[in-house]
Formats: structure tokens, C-alpha cells, sequence
């Protein structure tokens, strides 16, 4: 039995991002995936998700060429080019990880891994191929990194040919003329806008009383507005009626508190949340505490079971490929000595990638409100920003929300153009602890869209110079 | 004659923000414009450009559609309608600013201003309209900020026709075939990549060794690679001989360490430096110093005469419009007995928009080293960045430099695909005199090309995780 320092369960971006620094702390680490390295993230999520994102933005552009005083004629797209190319940046990444691993020296076991007790002090883990047992391991620490998987209900469970998860939904042989999106998160909301742009009939029903629940509800009403103007039809406070399969299209009854719509559509797209990926991990033997179908860690990633570790989406919300890797470097840290500095959960930003894209940090106005802190809160519009009508990308909104008496930057909303890429300036300032002093201080670049963000600052402190 | 609490000379990206921040601070403000409101910058310059350069980065896309699974035919594009549209965003904003003006009250004279001695202890303006006096209005402070203009040297003049400066580059009736752009600054490379992007055969010559020689060695030498590789010609220490205009082209000579290249082209861009407006204000009667056209400032913006103020291009480098406007407001605040902190170069970011973008902010490699300090320098690049490949943007890197003693971040530079709207997460650091341990501790959000600005740091201290 090979016996190492470490042993993480699970190559996604945790378990391998977690392996890669044991490997740079000196550890011999193993790691055991039973499916494919990069985990859902690189494989079926956040990567080929982009790719699949950035065609749809051309496809838009493409039909919008005569504002920027361009034309085309026979205007068109391949769907398995598409769907091929996001493949292809998927494998590379993929293959660049198995790359990294072995650069690094981490052994990589192909199976499923299970706690098989201990032996001596450390956890055994039997690993197997196809049901069968391949090998066993031991380690000191395991680090569980198993992730997460699409959550079903009820009368809503994919098929696989027309209701899907995200899987089917990654590799489309062919376009939905008419597509249903149930739920509205970043998967949902994604989806929903590549299918748009790229041409779809899309209808997004979310239970909830508005669309993108985790964000700022100004955000998320911005939001609704520019999917409508793009002709998504939004139904919030839906119920979605069972799902009736019939001549390959599915018809459903979506009742809201206006009423009741009847849907025939080609492809239905589940997207309703996620589940832990708890079974068959030996845990029942163990300390390890389960609730909901994630792992219950502190903030170190510790589970009760000593030397038990979990990290990612296993170990619960929010579940960001960021949040995952960052636990895992904590966590490695954690185990061989170090003193990390403990994640703090509103220094996390989260990211959606539909057009327009949606990118906050820190607390909404309505949890800021609810601290019972006197708030200062800005806004500065794209309208107003010069860069943005450059690029003829008026549509966003930068919103800040500090404590009034503190100046501390309580939580950053933005909507937009490229804010995706911006939100990182405020989750350093929100890491860092800074004040509304510092970003007035500041001096962001012009003609940028970074502008909106010193401009919401001053708006909440006296004023924006340029609304 | 009208009295003023403040008096400023040009309505640029400067003098209408101090106007403005003078308004909100309860000031009677006046602004003395001879040309246009927003200055350069809004209608001649940094706007009007980014417009012109989305146009070119479109024309890209559109001869690469294969790449991303898509085909058109008959592209085209109508040079009068993309530069139509340029000036209309230019008007747009002009506009705006006009409109913030009136609605802070201030005082908008049309035409030049010039200093005529004292009143009390008030400073007299005379304004003046086609050569006439058309008033005099007084105030105890003014705020000169009456820009640059396009240097020329002695056989390079323009003509407006054949050899055109930054305002003709930005207004062509048809696209050059041939073009020749005469220097490597920001503005010429601009210039290059819009023109190259559209279709023409472009040439950059440089005076010095490398191009855009404000910017990082290793920076600058990967624009150049990527430059070339567009098929862009770069010829660095290089002299261009005199311009013979005849039959609608233009010949000349560039020789450079390796040779000589006869040239024949249809226009040439004039980029190669400018110098500052102090003509004609009259400053002989005051004890403003003047070193090489730039009024002599302390870091208030204070010049040697009590009351009068110099900010932005014409009290000297970096010529920018974010620098003239952070001033304009730094100078306000110190007229209005308030305690602002002064501008610090070494945190004013530089942008350059072309195809691969620019941006950076503190001391180059070469410029750290010189200091003495002992540095820790970080590099990652954007081909082992998940979101660079989703997009189809590889080509980038993001370099780091910090003093490996004390940690603090002494330089950023970036270049790649939407570096211009990230650099102001390393602005933020360097303002709030952050260092690795605050940078590191920062969760960047994944899938995003901001995760390089982690990964660089990381790889400046201990090593990548992805590299």
C-alpha cells in the first residue's frame, strides 16, 4: 500500500489547485479523480460555458454590424464548430492540468476513492475501477474534493434528449428553436443568453420572486430588463407544471401570480441548483458531519474527523470554481503548518457571464440594510461613461454600498460590459479592508469603464463628477 | 467686469473637472474655451479614437469569423459611417459635458483667455474672440489648463493633406493603402493598430531603440512581436529623412542601425510627442516659470505666481487625461482650504488601446532595478489562462514587480486582451500602498483574465500555480 502525505479526492479546480501547492510545500501528494482532471469546472462549467458564451456574443455583434458601419452578407454559424471549438478549450485546459500534476510530481489514481478506515493513524482509501478495487492508499490527510452535481425534483428530471442538465446542454447537436430555462442562476441565466444571442425562442421561469437571487436586487431587476429588451420572456414567482414529453417537444403549464402560460418548447434546461457529492465516500464510518448533502468544515476546511478535510462545492456555498481553489491552498496551508488567513465569505466575488454580465462582491443593499448600519450608497450609470459609448456598450450600472460612519466598503454590484473583469479592483479594496479614502485616491484610467467604479465611490461620498 | 470665486482656463478633461468639483464645493466658477468643451481628449483625442479602435478590433473579428465556427460574406465596412460614428460619440459627450456645466452653474465664456494683471488681488482675464476683446471677468484663483498640441520638427511638418497629426489620423475620407506612422507613443501606435486592422499596410518608425519605450522593455518588445505578426512593418532606432511630397504620395528614406528602406506611401501620421499651450496667456508679466512649454508646478499644481494654478498636459508629464482631471481636482481642493494628497506619479496607470492592449502603472523592470532595491519579479502568461483561451485571446502577459524586502507592489504592466480595464486593481494596491500579502489573499474570480494578476504575484513569491 502506497503511502503518502496527502491525498485529495477529487482533480477539479480544489483538489488539483490543492495538490499543485502540497506538491510546492514539498508533499508527496495523491491525487484520485474518477472522471476527468479540471472536474466540472474545465470540463462541463466555467470554461467551456465562456467559449460557448464568446460565440454568441459574435453571433450578436454579427447582426448588429451597421451601428459600427459595417455589413456582411449570409451571416452564419456551425453548431458543432461552435460546440467543437468550446470542446477543444476544454481538452487543452484539461491536458495542461494532467501537465501540471505531473510537472509537479503528484501521482494521479483513475478511479473512485473511498475511506477505508485507518491504518495506524492514517485514513486508508481504497480506490476502484468499474465497481472493482484497483489499489489502496494511505495518508495522513485526505482532502475531499468530490464536488457536485445538478439537483433534480420531482416531475422535473432531465432526460438527457429534451429536458437537460447543463451537460446536454454544453454540446447541442443542434439549435432549440424554442427553449425553457427552469432557474435562474449563473448557469441558468448563461445558458439562457447563449441560447438567445445564438437565435432561440427563451423563456427563463424562476421560483423566486425575481431572477438572479444572490445578487443586488436593483442588479438583478437591470438584468430582467435587458433579457426582456433582448426578447428572453422572464417569468418570476413561476411554478413550473409537470413536464409532458410528447412528438420530441415537451409542454408544461408555468402558473405566476398574473396567471398562467402554456409552453410548448423544443429543449428544457434544469437549472435548479446543486447537490453535494456526499455517497459513497465511506463517510458513515466517520465524524464527518453532512448537512443538506454538503460536508460541514470550518473555516480552516476541517471536517470533525481528524485529518478529514473538505473543500469546493462538497464543502457547501458558494459554490465558485474561486471558492474551491482558494479553499484548497488554505486548507494545504493549514495541514503543513503554515498560518493562512481564514476565507472570509464576503470577500468572494461571484461572476455570471451572460450578455450583459453581472459581477458582485460583499453584501446587496438589502443585507447591508439589514446589519443596521447607516449605509452611503452610490451609483454611476455607463450611460455616463465615455469608454462605454465607445464601445457602444451603454447598458450598466456600478453600485457601491459603504458603511456611512466607517467609510468601509460594505459590497460592490455591477452589470455591464466587462465588469466580470473589473469586480477584482473592489475585492482587493474589500480584502485589504480600504475606505471610501483610498478609492477616491485612486486614479482609475481613462477612457475606461473602470471609471464607473471611482465615479459610483464619489457618488456615494458627495457626489460623481460626471452625473 | 464679472467676478469669480475661480477662474480656469480650457474646458478639457482637466479644466471642466475642476470646474465641476469647484461647483460642488460651493464655488462661483467660470470656464474661459476657446474650441470645444472635453478638450482633446473628448473630441480630438482618447474618446473618438476608442471608437475608431472598436471599429478596427470588429474588422479583425470579422476576418477570423472561421476560427469560432462562423462565416460571412461581403464584409465590408463604410470608412464615412465608422467615422461618423466616432464623431457622434465625441458630440455626445461634448454635449454632456456642457450639460453638467449648466447644471452646476458655472460660468462657460467662449473664447481665449489671456491674464491682464490684478485687480485688488484678483487675477484680471481678458477674454478675446477672433482676435477682439469681448470682456474681462476677475477671480482670486485660476486654473490654467489649456493642454498640448502635436510637436513638429523641422521636415516633418504636416499639411493636413498628405502628412496629417492625430487630427486629420482620426477623420480620414478613404483608408491609406499605404501609411507610414512616425513615432511609437501611445497615440502612434494607436494609430498603426487601427489602421492596420482596417487594411492598410502600416509602418511605424522610432526614433529610439525599442517602441513604446514609457513602458516596460519586455512589454515593449512583446507588442512589438505582436505587432509584426499583424503585419505591421517596426523599424526602431530609426531616422526618417526628409518627406518629398509628389503625385499624392509621399517618399522618404528611414534609416536604422541595419540599413536603409525607401518608402513610398499615401500618409504619414505625424505622432511624436507635443508640447504645451503657454502661448499667448500672458505669463510674461507673472513669475510662472516655464521648463521646455510646461508650466513649473508643486504637487498641488501650484505655480510661482500666488493664485495661479497649472493642471493637466500643460503642467507637464504623464499627458493624460486621468492625471489633468485627478489634478484638477487635487488643485480645487486645495484652493478650497481642504487637505487632498497629492498626486503621486508613480500611481497613475498608462493605458494604450491598441490590438494587443497596454497598461501598466509604477516603476518598469529597468527602472525598480536601477532604485537598488533587491525585486522579486513575477510573470504569468495569458496562454495558461483558462478565460485568454475561451476567448481566443493567448497572447498577453501580466508582469509584476515587487521590492523583495518589504513586499510593496513597485510595478504592474499587462499586456492583452482588456488589460486597460484591470490594470486599476493594481492602482488600487499601489494607492493604498499594498503588498503580496494583501494581493495573494485576494480571491480573483475564476473564469476571468484577472486571475493572471494573481498568478503573477504568486509566481513573483514562491511560483504560479497554473504556470
Amino acid at each position: 500500500m502506497d503511502k503518502f502525505d496527502l491525498i485529495v479526492v477529487g482533480g477539479g479546480p480544489g483538489g488539483y489547485v490543492a495538490a499543485l501547492r502540497a506538491a510546492q510545500l514539498g508533499k508527496n501528494v495523491a491525487v484520485v479523480e474518477s472522471t476527468h482532471l479540471g472536474g466540472i469546472c474545465l470540463n462541463w462549467g466555467c470554461i467551456p460555458t465562456k467559449a460557448l458564451l464568446r460565440a454568441s456574443e459574435l453571433n450578436h455583434q454579427l447582426h448588429n454590424l451597421a451601428e459600427f458601419g459595417f455589413s456582411a452578407e449570409k451571416v452564419s454559424f456551425d453548431i458543432e464548430k461552435v460546440v467543437a471549438r468550446s470542446r477543444a478549450v476544454s481538452r487543452q485546459l484539461s491536458r495542461g492540468v494532467a501537465g501540471l500534476l505531473k510537472k509537479a510530481k503528484v501521482r494521479v489514481f483513475d478511479g473512485r476513492a473511498k475511506l477505508a478506515g485507518r491504518d495506524g493513524k492514517a485514513h486508508v482509501v481504497a480506490i476502484s475501477k468499474d465497481g472493482k478495487e484497483t489499489g489502496r492508499i494511505a495518508a495522513p490527510d485526505v482532502i475531499l474534493a468530490t464536488g457536485a452535481r445538478a439537483r433534480h425534483f420531482p416531475g422535473l428530471e432531465p432526460d438527457g434528449d429534451l429536458v437537460w442538465t447543463y451537460r446536454e446542454a454544453m454540446v447541442p447537436k443542434a439549435l432549440p428553436k424554442r427553449l425553457l430555462v427552469i432557474g435562474s442562476g449563473a448557469i441558468g441565466v448563461e445558458f439562457a443568453s447563449f441560447y438567445r444571442n445564438m437565435g432561440a425562442e427563451v423563456t427563463i421561469a424562476e421560483v423566486a420572486d425575481r431572477i438572479m437571487i444572490a445578487e443586488d436586487a436593483e442588479i438583478s431587476g437591470l438584468a430582467q430588463k435587458a433579457f426582456e429588451k433582448q426578447g428572453i420572456k422572464v417569468l418570476t414567482g413561476a411554478k413550473v407544471g409537470p413536464l409532458d414529453r410528447k412528438d420530441g417537444t415537451v409542454s408544461t403549464r408555468i402558473t405566476t401570480a398574473s396567471g398562467t402560460t402554456d409552453l410548448v418548447v423544443d429543449k428544457v434546461i434544469l437549472a435548479v441548483g446543486i447537490v453535494g457529492n456526499v455517497e459513497d465516500l465511506g463517510l458513515e464510518q466517520t465524524k464527518v458531519q453532512i448537512d443538506r448533502t454538503h460536508i460541514v468544515v470550518d473555516s480552516f476546511c476541517r471536517t470533525d474527523e481528524p485529518g478529514l478535510w473538505a473543500i469546493g462545492d462538497v464543502a457547501g456555498a458558494p459554490w465558485l470554481a474561486h471558492k474551491a481553489s482558494h479553499e484548497g491552498v488554505i486548507c494545504v496551508e493549514k495541514i503543513a503548518g503554515l498560518d493562512p488567513e481564514p476565507l472570509h465569505p464576503l470577500n468572494i466575488p461571484g461572476c455570471t457571464y451572460s450578455r450583459p454580465q453581472v459581477a458582485s462582491v460583499g453584501l446587496t443593499e438589502e443585507k447591508a440594510k439589514a446589519t443596521g448600519r447607516k449605509l452611503r450608497i452610490g451609483r454611476f450609470p455607463f450611460l455616463a461613461n465615455g469608454k462605454a459609448l465607445a464601445m457602444g456598450e451603454p447598458d450598466g450600472l456600478t453600485k457601491t454600498i459603504f458603511d456611512a460612519e466607517t467609510g468601509e466598503l460594505l459590497g460592490a454590484h455591477m452589470i455591464g460590459a466587462e465588469v466580470t473583469e473589473m469586480i477584482q479592483g473592489y475585492v482587493i479594496a474589500r480584502t485589504s479592508e480600504l475606505t471610501e479614502a483610498e478609492l477616491k485616491e485612486t486614479v482609475f484610467p481613462h477612457p475606461t469603464i473602470s471609471e464607473t467604479m471611482h465615479e459610483s465611490v464619489l457618488a456615494a461620498w458627495g457626489g460623481a463628477l460626471h452625473f
